[in-house]
């Protein structure tokens, strides 16, 4: 049963991070295209939002991980 | 049945706090491209809400972790 | 059983916490960024309805912290 | 079994607060940004629909914290 | 089984009621922020609605509290 | 099983009624913010389609009611 | 089994309903804030074909009735 | 396992109508709003497309009926 | 478990021939809205699709209908 | 078993056919009313692309039938 | 279990080509309207990918027909 | 099991395919109706990603078609 | 069990990779035919982020592929 | 049990993957589309996001692959 969870949830974390930073990355993209000189703010503000997002899916990847060593 | 728990449910969390956070990185950084000037009341919204977000997921993800240990 | 709605409950919450924050903070950064002069009013009213929504999620997070001391 | 109500039950009730008083509260900053002067009608009006959905949410957590102590 | 019904019955209860009185919470403020002086009007016609919505609600909420007593 | 069906059922309810009354009461706000003066031909219709879909609604919550006390 | 399907089958229904009628109550009140002169064509058009969605959502809640009683 | 058919079959059904005719009667009600003096056409064409669809609708009820009296 | 699939499968049924015609309709309506003079040729395309869906949907139906005959 | 296929199969057969004509009749419709002297073109690339859906839909609808008989 | 995979997976064959055909032919549609001029380029592309997804369609659609065969 | 496997998971592969080929052949007819003198340059890269798409479903076909032959 | 993950799972990776790689191209067939002198830097690009999805799409394939051989 | 995990996780993975990836590259190729002269910048933040989410991807697909090779 925990190998089932690890597999799946380990699925479903990438959704969740691909989902999220691939929101920002569309914005920041778009946003440089349309303002370059403002492209230092725009990169601190997707970094800042990205590794918030990618903390919370690394955390959740070792969770499931973890389910696989302990489980 | 707490393994299956913990994996599935610290995956909807990333997805959770992946597209909340993604949402608010997004209009951030397409906000600062529009109004490079206001980029600090921007930032400090932008903080605000992904802290508030982050707080739920990482309190979330760690009662999956609890369900590991406990369970 | 318990643990298993423990788990998936706590991700579903976060899932909650995270779209209605997310919209919340998305609009108010677009906002801020349209209108830098009335920020005060904004981060007032995101921060009325992020509470509300805070409050609700935290509540029913903690049931589900609940159930795996008491389930 | 009332315990797994309880969980996932709550972490729905989550997303109905979070979707609905997302929605009004992303409205009414976007709202104020476009009517400054206007903000006191646009608060009554916010608050006034968001203690509807946030009662209606509480009385279905209520709900489910009920199961976990009866059920 | 039947406290497995009354606690998700609740959260979609919640779902359905915080997605209604959401969209028409997010109407009203934008309908005053474009006419501040039909206040009046829009807001009979918000609450109006928004009883409607939360008369059923509270009805299928009371339903799913009967079978936690009854079932 | 049939107190299962009561409890999902009427949360179910609660949806449809949420969201076409909603839809309705959104579009009604909107239109009398952008025809005052015709607010009395849009309460009327707004009225006639809620009540369509509040009879509707209030009768299958009924069926839901029935079940509890017959089921 | 049959009160099972009374009580969901009577929650789509409910669905159904609040989706169509809530389009066309929509679209109608939007359309008479548009052209108040042609109410009289739009309030039949309406009522047509929410007659129409309401005819059909009633023999199926009849149908979600019939279950119980017979079933 | 006939009446749970029946009944969610039913609700479907209601679906199906409700989206399909609902969208027709909203694209006619505004078509009229932005051209009165066609609006015998467009009655034609809405006529002729819900008529296809409650006809579908009807029969695939008159199945879901049958099951009770059959199954 | 075949008067399962003629119920469940008739619902399917009917949201498939609506969406499709529904789709179809609003088209037409709305076409014919903007060019009245071009209502034979566009009455024509629509008539064409619109009996297309029918018929797979028709043909689909029976299938069904053979279920709780032959099943 | 083979039943239960047949009914769904044949359901969810419709909504592909359903979906893919209709949005092509809807391209259609629209196209002639934007160009009316181009209808020849466009009913060619209609019927073109309608006849492909068209017949992989009846292709999956004989399998289905041909598993009540067969299966 | 074969069948039932035959049937289920012949529906959802149906709708991938549905919803792909039909998303080129609504555009190959429009695009003849907005240039009847380039309708041979158009007609070449539209050809193209169409017979792309036809190939893949109809070889998983006789996957499908090959388990009823052989399962 | 492994039949059912290979029927729904070829569906699946069909849908992938069709959704994504779709979206290609989609933006490369409008594409060329809005720029047709850069067709070739259009087609190269809607031929390079769609033959992209294909090699992944047809490898993901395979091994549907596999698991028939070997499961 | 294994058989399933295997057909089902590819499947899905057909998906994945399908919505990827089609949204990108799209983009780049309607980038090129906004921009046709900048092909080659959006060639580039297009490359470099579809090749990313199709490796990441093959890594997974090929995990489904092993499960038949070894599981 | 961990098959079935490592399949179906994998395709998880891959929609992830794909989505994330897909929604930057598309913006990415529409940004150099629209500002070829700042293609650098351009080019630097699509490959730092998609670089993040490809690195969460592959992390997750091991977590599959180990299943296999541990379960």
């Amino acid at each position: 049963m925990g190998l089932l969870a690890a597999g799946i949830g380990a699925g479903i974390v990438a959704i969740g991070a691909g989902l999220g930073i691939g929101m920002i990355g569309k914005a920041a993209t778009e946003s440089i295209a349309r303002q370059p000189e403002a492209s230092g703010d725009i990169r601190g503000a997707m970094l800042l939002t990205a590794v918030f997002i990618e903390g919370v899916a690394l955390f959740c990847a070792v969770i499931c991980a973890l389910i696989i060593f302990l489980g």
